[in-house]
């Protein structure tokens, strides 16, 4: 953070709107107007459907600024909202963003939460058309609405998977619960004696993948790039076995997982150890890994298999069937969503 | 609110995401789907252009829960992003709705708030698509993003006045800041005395203005069936003189407004006098009027004049002239936008 503290008040919303006005190049054509109106005005592509979703980040619940530097948080912020409109193999065009904030944060923090945000826009060929600034009690919360564009047969719900399908999950899970129990330690010995200084040497992944995660745009692209139309797809925020469940739920079937097959990193499975945590709970419940778990008619198999970036982690069975962890000995146990849930987790 | 007491983790997120998809009916045959996946899927309408904005209320600073019903707060969150759009001359169709709030909220009120919402739906005939609920460290917040549609050659910017243009306003100004004044007041006497009760007999209006506001979606109907397309609008949520120097300052103009001319019911005149506040103050800053503020040909003159939702203000001169009131004793003044600002009007 720059040593210079400007307060908020100095400048005052329109002031606050009209600096973040300026740090916006629109990139859409299909913009007419951005930021500076009542509302923002675009032109829907011809033929496209139109996707929509929110998701808000609130201090204490979902991030602790102790150790999560303001510009990834506005990174990320965005991220968990375009892994939403992926999820339903669209492609993201616009966003919203709202953030309330106390009197705490002088205007280079916000400076520093809209340089992530628009380092994301940037990133991903994402236009932020809107938003609201505004002051809160206590803490920071941000708030981001996306829009995207989907041709109707493109479209993917997490309803339409059928019995025997192949269940697929994009890159690995599991490493950014790691992450962040690496960085809960650190924080705890730091409070314990602050002359102690964090050692995350040599966890650059663990730790990237919970401040600054991607949105998998790039399997979207993969998919269609290879001709696959998956036949239900969701985002892993809340933790892979929840999100599975969600599938099987949503399209009313049961499901196989296999445990030998769940995609961890090496150096994840290493770290669960030393927290004594097994890496397989912790891949399958840790959650915002933002990947994207989805299901491929069998018929797409050859496709799918040799591909770095997707697993076939199990399949689609009957309903009756249950929803079922298959472990490395063979047995079957009932896969239960241990996922985060934002009310069950909370700390006051 | 009800008596009895359900605490949110009894439900948890997805328990309660559940119970307010139940309450929702659709619409729209637009939509393809609402809540219940990773994002809504609409259908755009074949030549229409999209207009999209956001907008956050929260507590302690955008309203006061000892006196404001959760479910008056929740239809009042949906009007005033609702506003915002109809400010574009635009036909609201869809929001999204991102609550936060502690554990101080039971289930019982989160219902109440919802209610609000989807009686605002309703009403209004937009749909609810999707949302987000999540816990807060202290406090409610809660953020909605409005879309809708519009014809491109209806849609109305701030920047389209041009010199000579009518200054035309909705309804009244200044009975929302009175009706803020006389909770406020309450508030006080309550808090010396909690035996005694609020007086707020005969102020149904002004309460109603303040606690549960209705967007202009009338005037954007009677503007198309006048024929009248407005040269710039803009909504009147931070005060009159405001909002009528954005329109000035985006379309390079200045403007005359009229004090004999500002529209201010009259029980909120003698109820300003009651305060010692004069009433065209109040009027031109009192702001959260909801109210539409737009400028029209000057051939237009005889489509507007009568009209009992319209008043002509002033009119729209060269930037030179600048941006003046003209009071009643014929004088000059220069407008200042005293206007309500989130940041420089905090409390702490």
């Amino acid at each position: 953070m720059s040593t210079n503290r400007t307060e908020i008040n100095q400048l005052g919303e329109f002031g606050l709107i009209n600096r973040i006005r300026e740090q916006v190049t629109l990139t859409s054509e299909n913009i007419i107007k951005g930021i500076g109106d009542d509302a923002a005005v675009f032109t829907p592509t011809t033929g496209k459907k139109m996707v929509m979703s929110t998701d808000t980040l609130t201090e204490g619940v979902h991030f602790d600024l102790t150790y999560t530097p303001l510009k990834h948080l506005g990174y990320k912020a965005v991220m968990v909202n375009l892994s939403d409109i992926y999820a339903m193999n669209a492609e993201a065009r616009y966003i919203t963003a709202s953030i309330s904030f106390s009197n705490r944060f002088p205007v280079e923090a916000i400076d520093e939460l809209y340089e992530g945000i628009l380092l994301a826009c940037k990133m991903y060929k994402v236009d932020l058309v809107g938003g609201d600034t505004t002051s809160s009690l206590s803490g920071l919360t941000i708030g981001i609405t996306a829009v995207g564009e989907v041709d109707e047969n493109k479209v993917t719900y997490r309803n339409g998977a059928k019995e025997g399908d192949l269940l697929v999950v994009s890159g690995d899970v599991g490493s950014a619960y790691i992450g962040l129990q690496l960085l809960e330690r650190e924080k705890s010995v730091f409070k314990a004696n602050d002359k102690i200084q964090p050692d995350l040497e040599g966890f650059d992944y663990v730790l990237e993948r919970i401040l600054k995660p991607e949105a998998r745009k790039d399997i979207v692209k993969l998919l269609a790039d290879m001709e696959v139309t998956p036949t239900s797809m969701i985002d892993v925020s809340d933790g892979l076995a929840s999100e599975a469940i969600h599938i099987c739920q949503e399209s009313k079937l049961g499901v196989d997982i296999y445990e030998d097959k769940l995609p961890i990193d090496p150096k994840t499975v290493l770290t669960a150890q030393d927290f004594n945590l097994p890496a397989t709970t912790i891949a399958l419940s840790g959650g915002e890994d933002y990947e994207l778990l989805f299901t491929v008619k069998q018929s797409d198999y050859e496709k799918v298999k040799g591909n770095p970036h997707l697993t076939v982690i199990g399949h689609m069975k009957d309903k009756g069937a249950g929803m079922n962890l298959v472990t490395r000995d063979g047995k079957s146990t009932p896969l239960t969503a241990q996922g985060w849930d934002a009310f069950l987790n909370k700390e006051d």
